[in-house]
């Protein structure tokens, strides 16, 4: 029969597939068919939010600035030409996939590169809660009699995907491509047909909420001078979240097929002209349909039900004002692709992660096991971190996807911008070195970058200066906490390091060796234990039990003549009916009394069938060793004896592969997803 | 400076007290007047509910048979005389504080001990449940604005008390008896008020739901015959909790001083004085005060706010008719000792468990180390347990007393049964040793035990027939549950120790010595494991290291030449940048070329200086070293390498006293609490 561990194996096996061998990574690299939809659902899914976060602000001084938000919409669009122009030249100048942390490390240094690092982990945690609400927006405008369980759905969409991604998730697979293709053909389609119903036939485009008429709020009322500027520049900022994600391809750069720079940049030129064409065409036919959005419902007049029912998202209503109403089939699938794309943004942050975490565990500022993957633990409680921290964000700002982007996008432009004006200090040293058209091609790209690093400078003071006070300085609070954070996980392995330079004395030999087998019964454990010390033939050796309950010694010392063990047992008294202190004690003496002597400590260890048995035993070894370790001059030795059961168990572990890890894909250690 | 963990350490020294030599145990026993009130709060407590719980049974069938409640408490008062004569020989007969599971254990056999085992195991959870809910309702009947609270309460006392036995919360000291004490001392004076008011002084003793009037539920319209007198049973059995709690003494024998079984039978009877008079004195006083109390508030005609306002309880009732309003300082006395001497009773389960794992463990029904106090990982593992149980109970029958109390007394009862019926076997063995006035002693002695088992058993079957359908079922599914776990570990262990017998080849041996030490780089760590692994003077030696990144094999590789190590480097490719499998399969090369070569391998590790520390080390070493313990002839040495600040941790372990334990003073094992 096979156990219930060999059964919890099978799906993960089909889950995870086969790991690779690192020298065929090459075949598993991914075509660019395949590296746009699983970079770029995070940028395209931007979408779904962009347009309505520019409508919320315009709406708060009611309908009278609407006419601004094709302006907005194409200084975003520009915006994002610049942004995708620029990170062109860092595709081809770091092909390692550090992206803008790399790109500040090497050109501003340690600060720069840290709070670069802090922003794109709090860019995370911001990237999972703001996809996954605005996700569970989209599922609750076709099936609104969900919406008062949309924190529910929520925390249960980041649980789903933190579980998917602990059991080993891959996102090579076609899986994961497929719904960003259906996802952005079904917007296309949309644009288009809605393009050619509004210029071409007589049907009229009207959006459900196109009679809502809108009060301007009581501050909003006759903007003018610099309170309208501030105001527009707050819908800019809004907008600006369609950039979110840009970067994902910079660091995916290793898991492109060679020449991997150049399929990086033609991937994000491309996602840059789909992520445009679709925010645009989705922006005009919000303002054809007349579409109203407002921050709360019951600002809309018109809108009766507005305290018990949700507004629709905007790309819902487009879809139902496009499609021919909220039952129709094609209002469906923009519905259901735009959730699925949604949940696949938040997924890459589970992927993004990982991969940045080793390339800081590399520079020792996050747990070293992130680098040499030593160890899935790390990982685990990776990704259960961000999905903790995503959940905390979904519960305090109760889902609600508006509240949530004003947190989102200051870590992402803070990332650009310095990474852009590290590129521009990239040019001018390498521009030292070469001479002719290299040369005039190096300030070309240089003048590319100081216009990105210019624009998104202004845009991140823009942002800041418009969120702060609605939710923007967590996100500056917490990064300096990052920050500080990873300065002392470095402070602590650098200390480390220098502790243990070698030095003369740390190859001196012991004098003598001095064995000590802990015994608790005659039984073959503690025998072979007797043996194996025996067997490294040690200058003394002890036999130690410890006289915690007066019957069993007697039963102890009588069972050890019986079977003529021919070590001397020792009995050591425990007043206080403990185990390790007395024997921590013994050894201490010994070292005391001959401090050249190596003390080894054996202690007999059970090795059972079940994890869960291991409740029945063990405890006080695992005790006793911790308490052990801390002597210098003492090495503790285990010697386990297999109990029945235990060869199936050793074999379930073994199947178990030890990689693939999250992040793996973008680090270029991938299955090929053609042979899945 | 002192750390974070020594500033965690004084609180628990504060609470701990100094750890307690068992040779010193005799003078740190309990005297009577501190033995009676920490192991009687339990039983004491019952006051708080059992006259309740009969009002509300009568009550079901209108005011009409409200006669019968003074007969009913006759009943339960005559059952605890029985019940507490009987526990009277027990504790004489069997001293060692085993309660019915040894007496089961010792006439019976396995199966009854171990159902007694079930049984009190259940009841340790419904104790807490129980005590708290009721406990809740006596803080709500002084605060009545608190009742939307009720679970949240409830649930925060049993977290508190789990809190506080998790940091070893002693229960020796005067801090746990004066409060019973003070319980005491206000329901007798409450009597003893009420009675001098009710029969010498023109005062009128009027409860505040005096006026209300009952109309009968249909079913119990017109009760007569069968139907009548299991209506009267059922009254009875709901007054049987009075009971609850009784066998504390009988298992606390060990904590008192010699003569300890004379002693503990006089506590005994005095608890049963005590408890006696306290219930009979409430039942005549709510009767005179005409205490109103039906299952659902609304039932009750003139309760106006029977919607939003909760019935208080009977003794709260009582106490407000008997010292003038619900404001008075008698009112508030009684209600806040009631409400604590109810949460000192549940605290007593927190105590008990450990005592009953103690003796199952002894037996190999529990883990083992709850015998010989190895780790107190198990016992903060059952303080856990319980106290989930208990809010799961309490959650799901929404801290409603009367609800909870349905599945209480099915396990005392059932563990009384056995118990008195062990002890009627027990005197017939006895009896045969002996001739004359001994003899005429221990048939009086089995006469009081078969009246006890006789009326206990007759009160089962009417407990299990009226509460059946009420929650008593839960309680008779999860007993054979407990049981079959009990059965399945103890399975666990004799077959592991039959597999442990040992045999000839067990004293074998091995040929050879193979070392193999960990390298990862050249530092102190690792020179060190070096220096003792050759100081063991193996056969063979090996350094072994495993090639994940090519860059850093290249540079081990050069420092081991630079430092000119005098042992050769063995590197082990890693196709898969994995660590431990190269490792083990080299290990089991070995292993297959010579099966008589014993396999050391020596694994460097940091000893870091405060535990979280962890996570930055030694996560590989602790997944390789649980690999290699599967492979026969290998032992895994740690050399441990003692990071600055380990010194300062391994002195905040040594200040933690590895004792007391919760259940310690129970075992006879405690401070003389006159000390405190």
């Amino acid at each position: 029969m096979p156990s219930l561990s060999d059964l919890g194996q099978l799906p993960k096996r089909l889950v995870l597939g086969r790991p690779v061998r690192s020298d065929k990574a090459g075949e598993s690299l991914l075509p660019k068919r395949l590296a746009l939809p699983i970079f770029a659902s995070d940028p395209l899914s931007s979408v779904a939010y962009a347009t309505q976060e520019i409508l919320i602000v315009l709406t708060l001084a009611g309908t009278a600035f609407l006419f601004l938000a094709p302006w907005l919409a194409v200084a975003v669009v520009l915006l994002l030409v610049v942004v995708v122009l620029s990170y062109r030249q860092v595709v081809h100048a770091y092909p390692s996939g550090g992206g803008d942390y790399e790109v500040a490390a090497k050109n501003h240094g340690r600060f720069a590169s840290l709070v670069v690092a802090s922003a794109l982990l709090t860019d995370y945690v911001m990237t999972v809660a703001v996809s996954v609400a605005s996700g569970t927006d989209n599922i609750i405008s076709a099936f609104p009699q969900l919406a008062e369980h949309r924190v529910l759905i929520a925390v249960g969409l980041v649980a789903f995907l933190a579980g998917a991604n602990l059991r080993g998730l891959r996102e090579s697979g076609k899986g994961f491509a497929v719904p960003t293709y259906l996802f952005v053909a079904g917007i296309l389609v949309m644009v288009v047909t809605g393009f050619v119903r509004y210029f071409f036939t007589d049907a009229s485009l009207v959006a459900e909420s196109a009679g809502y008429s809108i009060t301007p709020e009581p501050e909003y009322g006759d903007l003018a001078g610099v309170a309208l500027l501030f105001f527009v520049l707050r819908a800019f900022a809004s907008g600006c979240t369609a950039l979110t994600g840009v970067e994902a391809i910079a660091n995916g750069v290793p898991a492109f097929r060679p020449p991997k720079s150049k399929n990086a940049a033609t991937t994000l030129a491309l996602m840059g002209g789909i992520a445009a064409a679709m925010f645009a065409g989705v922006t005009a036919l919000a303002l054809f349909a007349n579409v109203k959005y407002a921050e709360f419902p019951c600002d809309l007049e018109g809108f009766a039900d507005c305290e018990t029912q949700p507004q629709r998202t905007v790309i819902a209503q487009v879809a139902s004002a496009v499609f021919g109403g909220d039952s129709s089939v094609g209002f469906f699938y923009i519905q259901a692709t735009t959730a699925l794309v949604l949940i696949l943004a938040a997924n890459t942050a589970f992927n993004g992660f990982p991969l940045l975490g080793s390339v800081l565990a590399q520079d020792r500022y996050m747990p070293k096991q992130l680098h040499t993957r030593g160890d899935k633990l790390v990982y685990s409680n990776g990704i259960l971190l961000l999905a903790g921290f995503a959940v905390v964000m979904i519960v305090a700002f109760e889902a609600d996807s508006t509240r949530l982007i004003q947190l989102y996008i200051v870590g992402v432009f803070t990332s650009f911008t310095i990474g852009q004006w590290g590129m521009v200090r990239h040019w001018n040293r390498e521009m030292k070195l070469v001479e002719g058209a290299e040369r005039a091609r190096m300030r070309r790209s240089q003048v590319i970058n100081a216009l990105g690093g210019s624009i998104t400078t202004i845009v991140l003071v823009i942002i800041v200066l418009t969120k702060f006070t609605r939710g923007a300085w967590i996100v500056l609070v917490a990064m300096p906490f990052i920050y500080l954070l990873m300065r002392q996980i470095n402070r602590h392995y650098t200390h480390v390091a220098d502790q243990l330079v070698p030095s003369g004395d740390s190859r001196t030999l012991p004098a003598k060796v001095h064995a000590v087998v802990l015994v608790n019964k005659v039984h073959k454990p503690t025998l072979r234990a007797l043996a194996f010390a025996r067997a490294t033939r040690p200058d003394q050796l002890t036999a130690l039990t410890v006289n915690v309950d007066e019957a069993d010694t007697r039963a102890l010392q009588a069972d050890w003549e019986r079977y003529d063990i021919p070590v001397a047992l020792t009995v050591l008294e425990s007043p206080y009916r403990e185990i390790t202190r007395p024997v921590v004690d013994f050894v201490k003496d010994i070292r005391r009394d001959s401090p050249r002597e190596l003390v080894v400590v054996f202690v007999p260890q059970y090795v059972v069938g079940h994890w869960w048995e291991n409740v029945l035993h063990n405890q006080s070894a695992l005790r006793l060793r911790t308490r052990l370790q801390f002597q210098p001059g003492v090495m503790i030795t285990t010697v386990p004896w297999q109990l029945e059961g235990s060869r199936d168990r050793e074999e379930v572990l073994l199947r178990q592969p030890e990689g693939p890890a999250p992040g793996d894909l973008r680090r270029g250690f991938a299955e090929d997803p053609g042979e899945r």
